[in-house]
């Protein structure tokens, strides 16, 4: 491994086929001696570079890529010989996820001190090696971990604790009381601890809000998108559970639950009370009505609504109100040729 | 009533079954020196908590919550004995939000003063008792009511008017000439009079924008979600009738009306030009199509989508195009059979 | 042309019919000399405003209508007569967009200089004749051309940078490196450039983050929505063409590109590496899947739902999944009255 300068702030990196096979656990066929400097999609990459087929919709490109050296999974079998060099893997995301990271300069720096435009209370306890950045506010009897980035135009309202090596990007906005988990990473502008939705109606016609007293907990290793609205508890919390990922503009009402390791695509919205289970997988502009258990493992489909709770693990879903995905398609086929068929 | 002072900023309270009684306006049904210091949900309530039953989904844990007291509705009839203490009242829901209340220290702490990290405009007008924040922008021409409160971040344009003890939380955006009423609230990050989506098509394919030189009105008593958006309109302005309550994400589009007390779920779009009425009920991820005119109490489903006005007050719609909330269920039954039946 | 003063911050104006029709290419039916102060809707317009009729849905106002003067499509024929003046051009639409720009006193007054609160990195370089107002951020190695106007609160992660006379309004973040260009619009807490979701499941079920290490490019004459979010690319640039106008919170994710001129209603969502023609025009709550092209000229209705490639050029589609709008109509009649017919 070699560094090159070339300018005043950014390193170029070059590696060999070898050098990155070993750091991947996979094995080279072709030339090992090959060397790359940067990263590159597949269809468009040019010589020096490393490309990664992972989707075959993807495939056509692996034939004609002037990239390189290309990463493919191991059980994979191109159909035609392939120019460049090739690294198989096991796992063609997860090896250019770490190669990604080889080659990202940006991950490397970590910024540190507080800006003289950002605002901490007095009685807030602040970790070592935080990043504080300006117009940043941070309220009284807070506590931020070892670490942590505090972006500009963040409000950390008070009695709020985040834990070490958080990240927090610009316009983040934690209500107070709430609970942020280490090694967690929030997008630009999402907004944590929000009152629920909760209104009494009146004889009038009028609405009596419901107090939200509770507070939002979001566990450790969690990544919530930019623009994403987490609710706070109307009593109790509203909880995150460790290792959720949650795309952008997604919206968790009051009181939910999402288990461990559940992965929620951008657009989607889980009304009150709701309890996702773990390992769940729901894609984009997916809505789930209030006061339901989905789960684990349950797929739900993009635009589906669920409407009852869904008892049994690993079901795939689609449609609204949502059935199995499988099912859905068939039906719709026929709804499709309903016209035809007359 | 009994104040117990537990450190140095947070008060517990307790209050026996006959006091709450009486401020709730029920009747005891059990011990009526029972003591409970806060609120808790009845699935998961301790000793000396006070727990609610609204939802009849949770009516299994009445019969085994170790919750002190449980509030009911009058007209509900347990199924088998309950081991606590009742308080029986005409709305469940109604009581807790007066409840919650009780015990809900943060409400009664109302803050003043402006943060030197304000920047407010000589010309601007700020009423008694404001809370102004850090990097909070107040623009020329504008006036601020009695008692608001301005979180951090937040951004007040030009010739903008805010009624008395309006609360906006941080980071929320007001363009120029927008006027929000009295005891509104507004969640953070939410944008109020945003540019209306308008843009004449020319022969070359591009498009030329069309100035959006309205405003938007918000009467008073109003809640807006966290990251929503309404639009300034183009000619005149947009409004939110006194009394709504829009959820987190919702989009309102320039020049629609919202009737008084009509109550919008996340994640909803309302097209431009559209006239919503009074007391209607839109759930989540609704689509409502522009120039359209939808009648007064009328119930719009999670989901749906409506192309066209709704004359006939009180109707209960679902599905996109929306019809009767009934047929559209009794046609998807038909729909997902719909394979089995070949 | 006159020039009235009417308070101490507005100008009032007034125009004559003729020189209306002159300035907007049209022709006048009525009274040549009739005055005009202010544009006003069709249904609500009084005595000296002007108003115009685009949408045949409001043309039962243009026979009752107090507007002193009316512009409407010359090849419109008036079902009655008509009271007001008229003026006849080729587009009414592109016709009232120039009259607003007439009475449109704010678009005239640009703000300029750099408020005392704002951060400036001593690296950034910024234009002649910029805004950079209180709280907003400027970071390292940036750049910003002459004219732009960044209101407060913004954020300009380091290496970005901005063309000239682009408008950020209040609270728009945008991350490092990323490029925007000349005359763009960009709404309030708009965040560009925040990481795509992407992640590789790892064998405990918990997920390795793929790092991001691409951008955003934005070209010329771009409008982005308040609330909207665009993903920087993993490997590249997510880029959004010339002229594209993006509604207020759609979701573009990593890797998408949008063609030239087309048009994104609100709430819509875009999913990786998705490829979208020129000329398109995708209505709200529009949801795309991931790895698609969508040609030239794609028409997508409201709710419509596309999962696979549309290669054909200038269709309209609608449903989930998407078919020709003109089969989901008739197929949906078939639907809601499938009850009925058995």
């Amino acid at each position: 491994m070699t560094f090159i300068k070339t300018d005043d702030y950014h390193m170029r990196r070059e590696y060999t086929a070898q050098y990155l096979a070993e750091y991947l656990n996979g094995e080279v066929s072709g030339d090992e001696n090959v060397k790359v400097f940067s990263v590159a999609r597949i269809e468009s990459a040019k010589e020096g570079t490393l490309a990664f087929l992972g989707n075959l919709k993807y495939e056509e490109y692996l034939y004609t890529t002037k990239a390189s050296i290309v990463i493919i999974n191991r059980k994979f079998e191109p159909a035609s010989p392939i120019i460049g060099t090739l690294i198989r893997v096991d796992d063609a995301y997860k090896a250019i996820a770490s190669a990604l990271e080889l080659f990202n300069t940006k991950s490397t720096s970590k910024k540190r001190g507080r800006s003289w435009g950002a605002d901490i209370a007095w009685s807030a306890k602040i970790g070592h090696g935080c990043y504080i950045g300006s117009a940043a506010v941070i309220e009284k009897r807070s506590s931020v971990g070892r670490g942590v980035q505090i972006y500009p135009q963040c409000y950390i309202g008070e009695n709020v604790s985040i834990g070490e090596n958080t990240i927090l990007y610009p316009g983040v906005k934690i209500y107070a009381d709430c609970k942020i988990g280490s090694n967690c990473i929030i997008h630009a502008n999402a907004v944590i601890g929000a009152d629920g939705f909760g209104f009494a109606p009146l004889p009038d016609g009028s609405y009596k809000k419901i107090p939200q007293t509770g507070n939002v907990v979001i566990e450790d290793n969690c990544e919530i998108g930019a623009n994403t609205t987490i609710d706070r508890a109307s009593i109790g919390s509203t909880i995150i559970k460790r290792g959720v990922k949650i795309d952008n503009q997604v919206q968790i009402a009051h009181n939910c639950e999402v288990g461990e390791n559940t992965v929620i695509a951008a657009l989607t919205g889980i009304s009150g009370s709701t309890k996702i289970g773990k390992n769940c997988r729901i894609d984009g502009q997916v809505g789930i009505s209030g006061h339901l258990t989905i789960a684990d493992n349950t797929s739900i489909g993009a635009q589906a609504g669920i409407m009852s709770s869904i008892k049994k693990e690993g079901r795939s879903l689609l449609g609204s109100p949502a059935i199995e995905a499988r099912e859905y398609f068939k039906a719709y086929a026929v709804f499709k040729n309903s016209v035809k068929k007359r």
